[in-house]
């Protein structure tokens, strides 16, 4: 039921569509997997429901306008469900609507010109990266817009960020026409372009590799992986869920569950886990880059960016690959190979104690099962890792590289304090990238309440009889009650966290809820919207919208390429097993690793330590 | 020079000390390396002073009291320097120390008393864990003191920390004597022993194992592995430094330099890095948890409590082991076999791009050189992993293991709000875990000033010329210029960072001092004494200790053996470099690693998935 559409779906679906909207042209934006309702579901995995009928979400243009409707339809019984019109939206950009601006801009004439006015003739040698708008006070909806900023590349495989252009360029993806061309003069004039080079292609700077520095590392699994697939269903070590794929989230794990070893049942953890959002704000108040403000996942689309993967290179070990598959803007199917990466890595110590009586060791080692995708939004590359230990943690981790944004600096102007000239002549601007987590928990049940945990000072006095040293300090819990108390804040003082509860379930020993509990001190400032919908999120089914992120100030070290930057949040059991849920993890004792070596067996060039 | 000492060294220290002191008999606290002072051993290493001398350092005490000299022996010219009587002091519990209490608190008559009125008559299971003392107003400086907390053990191999008892013992560790033995009594009275099993090791629950779940993984590097090593000096991927250890503080990194690529010369990047402290302050405000504060670096030694490290348990894949020499209280050396494991690890990708344009994909592999010890403090253990990556970062990562301290519950009690009943009748306490990571900078030159730095919006208001959209953010630089500045607190709301700069050198793009910044948001508050020296920390030659760790609510979970929890700080590159120093890392395209393999090549067993 939460496969990905099939080739055939899509093209199923795009032929009722058509058939349907007859003799409308359309353009389609997507055709995805609607997903059953998550009660529908529950009903049919327990048991007490039929089978939910496959069904195609899609959201499609009238062809040649910004008219956007949406339809759903039903692929057991071939027949369009609903189509409605929406106002005041703006679909995905997709990586085809993207192109359109590269191939209308360079033929504008004012284009023409405006490169002409320093000095570049040769127009194949411009480029122009499209963006959404952040924002653009002349049009509205009534235009499906995007903007390019332009890069001139002296040879053919120059880095394409190394030398940016004084202007952008706005345009109408539907109509293809250029609708302004907005050149920026500093005190009149304009800014001549950063001719410097800045390469990091192996036919620039081979020269420089020292392969002679790093030996080879082999990781390997002589009797195969130990998770087992059926479809899209993964089974790892005692862990179950579904792993999906759309165009707008890319991975997405549904009906993730564990086995319990001490209650001998499986117990539902999450019932959907993705990426649904990041913005990617710019921190220059001067234009052009007020509009540079990129909500990278709904704006363009985790899947449709997504990478096809390489063995050896993105992916070590023994991997696993799911290929996605998608609808072009005609219907069409297309499949990125090895999408997703499905692999395991050793984890370090799991658990270790030493009873130093009697010098008894025990030590376990921890894996990891990881589940990724490597999206390429135009110059930055994000790496997704879905990651599960055997404690039951799951981790999110993120890890950003690619390349800067960058502008070019007015001999006259310089980058700080909105940004760094990170060589000579050009400035990468501050920035934010804040991810958005979606998690629809189900911590044994439905029905869940996220609690706030505050480590706080008792408020007893110090020397007080309750408190007589000061040392005095609880854990604050306030349940989240609201949607408008849902909008928690960290708070680094309190090493605040949450805890996903489930009021109906006590722990036999605590006798207070079960839990799973975030973690996240990469969490940027929220800012609810007093006027919300203020409903009801306790002991209820919620779902938690986790953000976090990181600030970042370019540092030269991030050009010409970046080295790849990690952030991540974790959710951890709190209290939902009775104990330790990897204790049926066998002590390295029992199960030792022979493969490894001393690295003096190793290698004889190691010289002898000297003590 | 900075070789810890050999065995040969210390005898020949305990010699001179002993001829020294002769007649008064001597109990050696410790007898380590008295490191040259960093000038002196600057001035040797760039040529321009002499080879400073072979020096060790000792505390001592006059047997069987608490009287404490310190003593500094030259091993060139075999003389005592120094020789010093110190007050108010209290030398680190040794572990001889440490087994003190437990040999003779069971033969104490009001030990086994409180022992036989909770219904306990074989003393031969009970076990006394030896604690420093956090406060006792009982006694001061006059007596060596310890405190010993008792379990009871129901077999040889029982979880030592499943039955605890409702008293605690004092001692004087030097007089070895009991001072005291608490009994507490909840309305009147004593706490029924708390008689569950909870074990763990393999005799015990081997039956629950499930190996069959986790098939091995190989971590091989068959050209051996990338680092050398001269004596304890190391050189690994452009990065060299020096390997120490001792008593007190473990792991000692000294005299880090990485080559630089751009600038053609090894850079200094620290003179000295190590774990100088860590504090466990329990927060349960009832006896005799108050006297729960351990200092567990200061109080018993991190070089004391290190752990001999085994192949394929602790460590995998191709190790270098460097053996530690510590000096018992007679003066002799003893050797801990295996005590630093050097090894690398693949992680992940370094980098990455894909010219969505050409489809060119760039894409380079990151390596980790570890240099890692695991201490044992009774119950915790603590695993520490200074790492390094191949853009310069260092990171050190702690991972928490081990057992929780655990406490009897009165029927008449609960755990909440002070702690958690992680059992039937078991009290883990709320505590917290701060590590203070002691780094002596020398950011590419011996005066160094830390700049903290704020994300903070711009001050002009929205729709104002200067900030139109409300964009703008930049980062505040606040130059730390005096001591009591310098002891700053993390701020989330701010992403605050702390740059490590030498302002006496420039990027030449930034024209803005380099640095290495502090990346620590596991940081908890601070509270400088407004009477501390505030000496000026402003382009000098300065040492940063940087504070970090957790909150530890404990969890069910965490019972009857803790799953490893990580915490870290991180010191990276910020505008130190040109570019990008990784850049002479081949990307994987150049060196591919042929090891890896499609899973489902690696196992029949992985069925086709379906999309």
């Amino acid at each position: 039921m939460l496969d990905p559409l099939s080739a055939d779906e899509i093209t199923t679906a795009a032929t009722l569509l058509r058939q349907h909207a007859h003799p409308t042209a359309l353009k389609f934006n997507c055709i995805t997997l609607h997903e059953p309702l998550k009660a529908e579901l529950n009903a049919f995995l327990s048991g007490t429901g039929p089978r939910p009928a496959r069904r195609a979400f899609s959201i499609i243009l009238k062809k040649g306008t910004p008219e956007v409707s949406e339809g759903i339809v039903n692929l057991t019984t071939k027949k369009v469900e609903s189509w409605n019109s929406v106002k005041d939206v703006m679909p995905t950009l997709t990586l085809d609507d993207l192109n359109i601006i590269e191939h209308i801009a360079s033929k504008d004439s004012r284009v023409i010109e405006a490169c002409r006015e320093i000095g570049i003739t040769d127009m194949s040698r411009v480029y122009f990266d499209a963006w959404a708008i952040g924002i653009d006070e002349r049009w509205g909806f009534e235009r499906r817009l995007q903007q390019a900023l332009p890069y001139y590349r002296t040879s053919k495989y120059d880095n394409q960020y190394a030398h940016p252009l004084d202007f952008t360029v706005v345009a109408d993806t539907e109509r293809q026409e250029i609708l302004s061309v907005d050149v920026r003069r500093v005190n009149g004039e304009r800014t001549p372009v950063p001719l410097d080079e800045h390469n990091y292609l192996p036919q620039f700077i081979q020269d420089h590799y020292r392969p002679e520095r790093l030996k080879p590392i082999e990781i390997t699994q002589p009797e195969g992986v130990s998770f087992r697939m059926n479809g899209n269903e993964i089974e790892w070590a005692g862990l179950k869920m579904h792993v999906g794929f759309n165009y707008r989230e890319g991975i997405v794990l549904s009906n993730i569950r564990i086995d319990d070893p001490y209650e001998n049942r499986e117990r539902k953890l999450f019932h959907r886990v993705s990426m649904v959002e990041m913005v990617v704000p710019y921190g220059c108040p001067k234009p052009p880059h007020h509009k540079k403000h990129a909500f990278d996942v709904g704006e363009y689309g985790s899947g449709f960016m997504t990478n096809s993967l390489k063995l050896g290179c993105d992916c070590k070990g023994a991997i696993q690959y799911l290929d996605a598959v998608l609808a072009t803007s005609t219907g069409e199917a297309t499949v990125i190979e090895n999408a997703i990466c499905i692999h395991e890595e050793d984890n370090g110590l799991l658990y270790k104690h030493t009873d130093f009586r009697d010098g008894n060791v025990i030590s376990a080692r921890d894996r990891k099962l990881i589940i990724s995708q490597i999206i390429t939004a135009a110059n930055y590359e994000y790496a997704f890792y879905h990651t599960f230990t055997l404690d039951g943690t799951y981790k999110l981790e993120v890890k950003l590289t690619g390349m800067l944004n960058t502008y070019c600096l007015h001999p006259s102007e310089q980058a700080a304090a909105f940004g760094t000239e990170i060589a000579r002549g050009l400035d990468a601007q501050n920035h934010q990238h804040i991810f958005s987590l979606r998690v629809d928990p189900e911590i044994d049940g439905p029905n869940n309440t996220v609690v706030q945990s505050d480590a706080v000072p008792m408020a007893d006095p110090v020397g007080s009889p309750a408190n007589p040293y000061g040392n005095g300090f609880y854990a604050k819990k306030t349940p989240l009650r609201t949607a408008l108390q849902g909008a928690a804040d960290y708070c680094h003082g309190t090493s605040r966290g949450w805890d996903i509860t489930n009021p109906s379930r006590l722990n036999p020993s605590t006798r207070k809820p079960i839990a799973y509990k975030i973690l996240n001190n990469n969490c940027p400032r929220c800012s609810p919207n007093p006027e919300a919908p203020n409903e009801c999120i306790e002991n209820t089914d919620i779902v938690c919208y986790i953000q976090f992120g990181l600030t970042h100030f370019p540092r030269t070290e991030d050009f010409p390429i970046m080295p790849a930057e990690p952030v991540s949040v974790v959710l951890r059991a709190s209290n939902f097993f009775q104990k330790n849920p990897a204790l049926w993890v066998p002590p390295s004792d029992v199960v030792r690793d022979l493969s490894s070596r001393n690295a003096i067996e190793a290698r004889e060039l190691v010289e002898t330590p000297r003590l």
